[in-house]
């Protein structure tokens, strides 16, 4: 009985002719560990914009019926050659029904369940998902499990890493983000020093509700003296950052620095020797990333992703990690959703000029069959 | 019996200006495991130049005997705060003769010999140095041991640090500098690949000479073709570079990733899982870094300093780092200077601003007896 549904794709050809459209799809059957899940939400998350939108001129496209077709100008057009003329899938993470299953015990065990999946095609409304990776929600909805794997795992990822590396202290630079709120409720439950940096008064106040102790807010005119004193407080020389283009990481290293130099006695023409670590696991600016040549030479830099992240963590960490999101699906792992949009509507000029924005607070959920 | 002589001091007010002068000193006697040294020999190393004349406007600077007194315009100077104020010794190695030690047995056994030392303040007359760190050179020259240190362990370091990490490559961005043609020696006597980088065919045929198999001239306008085969016939992901400002590491960067992406059978929105991984060892170019959004989250950027590198190493390593270095300071360690200066000649304009452009290849040897 072969099942068939609508999913979105998105097509860049190498003349940067950019087409995302639902179409209707025949999907396989599953087989072995393999489930066939009935999507009932998705969300759209930063991580996922680069392939839905990338540098696509969407004010300028065409939009029609489920689909819109944009210009991805040059140099951005040039660095994605890799996905020239291949029409991908789209949608990290959402949940759904099971409502099919390979041989396998695991996928057959789930028949039934409602479960949050992370296939890669979630905008569609059926999706192949790996039973060992699918985490069964219980009694919880679908719009409370569409978001239990990316952001609850990238901030559980960053307080592993932290440990690791033996840190009691992270900072984040965004902090009032999803991701942030969820990273603020972690340090808290686990006695791990954060400086939450934010851009408005009333997220210092979101902050500051959920327990977070050191808020700085980069609008402020002391900014760097506040975030200096933050870092003092807490011995946070250690951070992650979604940004990614611009000046955010520097000014972090530079404010850690200027506190580790203050703490020296001696002078060293080659700068403190505290070192500085910081990661970018996010482009919310797509501009290169500028480090002035002011805090010596005790700094790594490095770009973080999730998924190779828990694959050098191993899988007991992993199970612990996913364990504790089911057990606070709710609390410490809430996602809160700005819009709710079906396929078709994910695809309206309306929708993808604000999603795209990916504003602090207003993340979208997709409803594939609503 | 007190020993005096002359020294170099440099020294920035929070004005901006910055005073670098010979004055006469008296030397304290040696006490433990000191030994005195009469230097005959130090060399300037880009890694001497920062403290030595920094970002100031040398060319407008005022010259007299002995002297020079420079603007450091902002924003240099406001980075460089941590030292305002502080009259500064300069020059970081240099050899010549222990003719005082202190109580230490190690110290005493140096009496009367040449050693090649690493005394911090080696643009002087008289030194005092650790005798942990001074190498016995033997029948060599001073001229032969004063640059002993830096460049032959930092070198030595690279290939150390690379197989500490499992590498069996590496990629020089200033192949020709002497510090390269060392690396080049040393990787073709350990059987590591390199690929070194230069700018001008006349040092493609110079290292071609000592024996590099990949060298890629950046003035190529195939460069970053020719880059790309010889980043894929080494396996070179992992490199060092002492230029620092502007888009250095970001092309080495691209070019690493380009490379694994074709070797890549599966699209990735997040790039290649090639780890790839820069070092930046210097400040050539005293602008920002700017790393551009082309290479993906698996890449590792890091300030690396000699120092720190030897103290991680541990005895055993650095014990056999010196050894090689002393067995052949003439062949795989050897330096090479344009000119000799002694501690006056070393102010004079025609000098500084001669030294201060840091060209491969004409590196000054201050002789403070001449």
């Amino acid at each position: 009985m072969a099942t068939t549904g609508k999913q979105l794709f998105t097509t860049l050809e190498a003349d940067g002719t950019l087409t995302v459209a639902i179409e209707d799809v025949t999907f396989p059957d599953p087989s072995g560990n393999q489930v066939l899940v009935r999507m009932e939400a998705a969300p759209i998350n930063p991580s996922d914009l680069a392939i839905l939108v990338g540098g696509a001129d969407v004010e300028n496209a065409s939009y029609s019926s489920g689909k819109f077709v944009a210009t991805v100008p040059e140099p951005a057009n040039a660095g994605s050659r890799a996905r020239h003329g291949l029409k991908l899938p789209a949608g990290n993470e959402g949940a759904g029904t099971v409502v099919a299953a390979g041989d396998g015990d695991a996928a057959k065990a789930l028949v039934g369940q409602r479960v949050s999946c992370v296939p890669g095609n979630a905008y569609s409304q059926y999706c192949i998902a790996d039973a060992a990776m699918c985490l069964p929600l219980g009694d919880h909805s679908a719009e409370e499990g569409a978001s239990a794997f990316v952001n609850p795992m990238t901030a559980l990822g960053f307080v592993e890493n932290a440990k690791a590396d033996g840190q009691d202290a992270i900072l984040h630079t965004v902090g009032a983000s999803n991701l942030g709120q969820m990273l603020t409720r972690i340090c808290k439950e686990d006695g791990i020093g954060l400086v939450n940096i934010v851009r408005k008064d009333s997220q210092v106040d979101l902050l500051e509700k959920l327990g977070s102790t050191h808020v700085v807010n980069s609008s402020d005119d002391d900014f760097m003296k506040h975030l200096r004193a933050a870092i003092e407080d807490t011995g946070a020389f250690y951070g992650f950052d979604p940004v990614g283009g611009g000046q955010t990481v520097d000014t972090a290293f530079r404010a850690m620095e200027q506190v580790a130099v203050k703490q020296m006695t001696e002078f060293s023409r080659y700068g403190s020797t505290q070192p500085k670590r910081m990661f970018i696991y996010g482009r919310l600016d797509t501009g290169s990333t500028v480090l002035t040549p002011s805090y010596g030479f005790g700094w790594t830099l490095s770009g973080w992703l999730l998924f190779p992240f828990l694959q050098s963590a191993g899988q007991d960490i992993v199970t612990r990690m996913r364990k504790r999101v089911r057990d606070n699906l709710t609390t410490t792992f809430a996602s809160h959703y700005k819009m709710r949009v079906n396929l078709d509507e994910m695809l309206t000029k309306e929708a993808v000029m604000d999603y795209r924005t990916m504003k602090t607070g207003e993340k979208y959920l997709v409803t594939p069959w609503s």
